[in-house]
């Protein structure tokens, strides 16, 4: 079979590669599509080397058709269409015995620390499988997994119908949570200087703003009669936004640090005393977070295409890549089960 | 009357006054007791002139007895013992019509943003009026404004009984979080450089540790089977602890943020991030707050004679804020009573 793998410094490159068969508890998929997310560039660009050990195959947002089903594994069968939630818990430390297994003190994400979907054929445990509709196409399919991110974001920020959301941030994850806050009947304004992204938020429903020149904390607050934002999510992933985020939340709103920050920055903590706000984290999902994901999708509520910037060849997955990389794109999908063609 | 006045300029003096009868809907308490706070030296540091005006009283951690009812006020009757929740919110902005008055966007502070309770006869709103219990000396009674505090704090950090506490800084309400998550059913560990301090929070039950040269965090794991503690409070109030709290919470853990920091301090929302914490702010208190301070004092709960290091008359008002500035107290309480013998 073929497989793209990452290979260190900045490379990935197309090879011939022996498929196996799935071990006890694993079924075999035939990927049909992979996207390629913000985590997926930080391998590429060598940030996570530590984790990623060279040759491999990542990639984790994905979508497919089980081809082969392992000894003991019961529930799935050859044909069924499935995604997968990367998150391999240990099942035995303090996070997993308090019912918290999707951030595992020991976690193994699948498609960093273990291979991923950008292969012909992937073997995963039978335990991380999602069933999907045969009404949802497996293009649309590969987005379960980020949407997924986004229904954990609004799920951890308690969003209610008829509350008031602002995105600080119009990328892939921000048009996302703008999208599900949406569906949960949220009001939402998309925070975001780039013309592009606002275009593609307002078609798809919410209302935008260019921070740039704006004093946004005042728009927000004439939005909502003086009181401020129920629920902020934080996606910029700038210093700036995480210092200035809070000061767009109501008394007792929720201020989600969605994007990842790798060094402390500064946070106005006299702000959170003063209206007494809840800062957020959120990592990944849960398998709730997955079922709600499908179910957008299935039912047209998220409306993929408009997501979906182009789909390429396997052979092309560099290539891809460094197009993500330089914001050449919203969401590239790799065309796995073409490459078999 | 007499009347303990600040003037501006870092000086108290104490005054002959007249004393004003209660207005319509106000009551006139002769003041037994106020105790002195961190905020009331930051009046006299003249960090606050922004919102008191001179020469006024200032204190509002205070006991006293109803000396006069004002037009128009039932249920409070010459000679109640009573406290006061020095909190009057405006009724009207977003923050009180959502049921948050105790953080009123127009929030009218009693004892800053109006005149306090270092003088014999202080007029307050009726509404403020907090009864005491006959069973309740008016010396440990002018602990239940602080006390208040510390139950709004564990209120906001949601302790649960047999849950593991570490309260980071061993001053006043850190003390006074340390009894009240205790009361909840809490393990407790303070976390304190000062020897005097730590020796305190034993004598009233804690366990403690000496951050200077330990592995903090190594410690909580370890008293918590490897996972973190479930609820940190950040009561130290310095960058540094600001920066190391999180790094005490367990995955989903809640850390309360209770010190005032005035400018925004680095904060690692990598861990909030990866462990799904929780940063919650804390301000004042509300009645159920004040309510369950005084059954706390009441019953015995809170051993008042403990945190109250001394009690100085109504002359010695400056010189006793002068020794709290230089860390020479826990707690000193004003007898302002005994300036009328």
């Amino acid at each position: 079979m073929r497989a793209a793998q990452y290979r260190g410094e900045h490379r990935i490159t197309v090879d011939e590669v022996a498929a196996t068969e799935p071990a006890a508890g694993q079924v075999q998929i035939a990927v049909a599509y992979t996207g390629i997310c913000g985590t997926d560039l930080h391998v590429l660009h060598g940030s996570m080397d530590s984790r990623v050990t060279t040759p491999q195959s990542i990639g984790h947002e994905m979508s497919g058709t089980i081809a082969a089903v392992g000894e003991g594994v019961t529930g799935i069968a050859v044909g069924d269409q499935v995604t997968v939630m990367p998150l391999d818990a240990c099942g035995s430390c303090p996070a997993c015995e308090a019912g918290n297994g999707h951030v595992c003190q020991r976690l193994n994400f699948v498609g960093i620390d273990s291979p991923g979907s950008l292969q012909e054929r992937w073997n995963v445990d039978a335990s991380l499988i999602v069933p999907l509709p045969a009404s949802l196409s497996l293009r649309h399919a590969a987005l379960v997994e980020p949407l997924a991110v986004a229904c954990h974001d609004v799920a951890r920020g308690r969003v209610a119908a008829g509350e008031h959301v602002v995105v600080v941030g119009g990328g892939p994850i921000g048009q996302l949570i703008a999208l599900v806050a949406r569906a949960t009947g949220a009001h939402v304004l998309v925070v975001e200087p780039n013309a592009e992204r606002r275009a593609l938020a307002e078609r798809l429903g919410a209302d935008t703003l260019d921070p740039i020149g704006a004093d946004v904390p005042a728009i927000v607050d004439e939005r909502t009669g003086g009181a401020g934002a129920d629920v902020v999510f934080e996606v910029a992933g700038v210093a700036a936004t995480a210092l200035s985020s809070p000061h767009l939340a109501r008394v007792r709103g929720r201020v989600v640090m969605v994007a990842i920050h790798a060094q402390p920055v500064p946070i106005d903590l006299h702000r959170v005393f003063w209206r007494e706000l809840e800062l957020i984290g959120a990592r990944v999902y849960e398998r709730a977070d997955f079922e709600r994901a499908v179910d957008l999708l299935a039912s047209g509520q998220v409306p993929a295409d408009e997501l979906i910037t182009r789909v390429v060849p396997l052979d092309d997955t560099q290539a891809a890549f460094e197009a993500l990389a330089v914001g050449d794109a919203m969401k590239i999908l790799v065309d796995v089960q073409g490459a078999r063609a």
